[in-house]
């Protein structure tokens, strides 16, 4: 019985062929990567947006044309690798120019900003949806979820729980100025390019934060086959959420709600300088959450384990 | 105004960049192609198959899988590539465990014949849509466009008009046993990949017929900046097209209708004795259907030029 996403995974992998003698990493991080030279390789994404679980009827043209690539380029910048080509697979309900125009111009704040190439796709007629691929290139080392080390700093980009506390207060007429404040986490995250290419240098680990904390943290822990331990009381976020959000979501916002594209990073503890650089030179906060363990995911708040019953996003469950 | 496809493309042509010092073909052909060493490029292509254009409700699970990775593998095919890798976003409506399983014995089908890896992908839920990208190397040249030379012969592979057939003839009772003879065409249509590898030493451009030859060959044409002359009666067809389709859908059919999935492609003369090498060892017709002119395209039926009214595939006009 396939269940869910990792069932459905699962299915492929028994089924049908997944190895090649390029691929360096087939399914199962945030990109698949090919070597192409002894020093260069292919990294490789492909995400598709859709009404409903990525955006919804009051995102604007453009906003929904610059999450859907953000979201792929937020892998890339997990494996910390530099964007280059763009696919795109683009199915639109009706030909209506000015919405097609703002969504391309949403498209191209990315091209520009991170000098990329769109160089083929196709269109079709259909419920709208959004098949985008990239394909990146290492600038130095490939970051993977398999190489968290024993006693590694775990660290969070930016803040966590802001796209999840927009997607709670929306329509929420008492909180109007709040959720228009939050908004921009929900409708246009920035993907962590530029800190992904600075990590690449020292970080063991990577993975990017789209589907909740506990899930993408879940992913490095197993893959890496060690634990963690988190100091809840230390996850960064916005002041306004322990206000507005009831504290029985508070969590969930923080570690079980996804749509974050922050990166979630483990480092080995001598390299703490650098990592305050990093930040101080993107002025972006890199913040130290907890540490790599043995086995297991504790979570503690001030120094007492709290359990949490929070999933991740999961598609079909 | 955005009125069709290629409006589109304009636009976005007009509006993003599309170029890249690696990237040696862009938007405009079967495949992008991003130059990886001196010898080796990676040719890609991206298509989403839905409902509706691409395939209905009368489809297997099976075929839907294997006529999605048809459709891609044959943009392979017409750059005169090697297949290697694929990646496919699904988006399911429900987890139907059945239906998935089978779709990907017919995904698998190819992967077995053809020796790729799935090596990335997405799933999510909503409206079925499948959009597979496919990479492939080079073995030796790869296949333009734009490569057509004056005086060139015109070839098609196989036989046309048997997909439009098979989609005409559909759901009426009089035609259940030919439908059921021409209906693989429709559903499971085979990728010229083998084809696409041994003409790509010899052929001077090449495309696949998705679009219906009318308009797949205007794109050679235009690419290419010459005409042809097509001999009408010499297209390769089945028997069973003259009988049944009438006579004022029988050239529509033939030269309009999309879903071939075979090859149109130029080679000069002198390499006519080569073709036929090729179409023995492969088992495979490999048709002469006119030549290459100096402008605008030209249709001859014994003899005498005959005006057709007929447009190729667009998914908006």
């Amino acid at each position: 019985m396939i269940k869910n996403e990792s069932d459905i995974l699962d299915y492929i992998q028994a089924k049908i062929n997944t190895k090649s003698p390029n691929v360096v990493k087939s399914i199962g991080d945030d990109c698949a990567v090919i070597r192409i030279s002894n020093k260069q390789s292919f990294v490789i994404t492909t995400d598709t947006s859709l009404e409903g679980p990525h955006f919804t009827k009051d995102y604007t043209a453009f906003e929904i044309g610059y999450k859907s690539l953000s979201t792929n380029l937020s892998d890339i910048a997990a494996m910390g690798c530099i964007p280059k080509y763009i696919f795109m697979s683009l199915t639109l309900p009706k030909l209506d120019t000015n919405w097609i125009k703002s969504f391309y111009k949403g498209i191209a704040a990315h091209v520009e900003k991170f000098n990329l190439a769109l160089i083929g796709g196709d269109t079709n007629r259909g419920p709208l949806s959004i098949s985008i691929q990239v394909i990146g290139i290492n600038k130095s080392k490939i970051l993977y979820r398999d190489g968290a080390n024993f006693d590694d700093d775990i660290y969070v980009s930016g803040k966590l729980g802001l796209a999840r506390a927009a997607l709670i207060l929306k329509n929420k007429k008492k909180f109007i100025k709040e959720f228009n404040m939050l908004k921009k986490h929900l409708h246009m995250p920035i993907p962590r390019i530029d800190a992904g290419l600075k990590l690449s240098k020292f970080a063991n680990s990577c993975i990017d934060i789209s589907d909740g904390l506990m899930k993408d943290l879940s992913s490095i822990i197993n893959q890496s086959n060690c634990g963690a331990e988190i100091y809840l009381e230390r996850i960064p976020t916005h002041r306004l959420l322990k206000k507005l959000i009831p504290k029985s979501k508070y969590y969930e916002c923080l570690i079980g709600g996804g749509e974050d594209y922050e990166l979630c990073f483990t480092v080995s503890k001598p390299q703490r300088k650098n990592m305050q650089l990093i930040a101080k030179n993107l002025k972006l906060p890199l913040t130290i959450i907890g540490k790599i363990t043995k086995k297991k995911i504790l979570f503690k708040e001030n120094g007492v384990e709290k359990k949490l019953n929070i999933k991740g996003f999961d598609h079909f469950s």
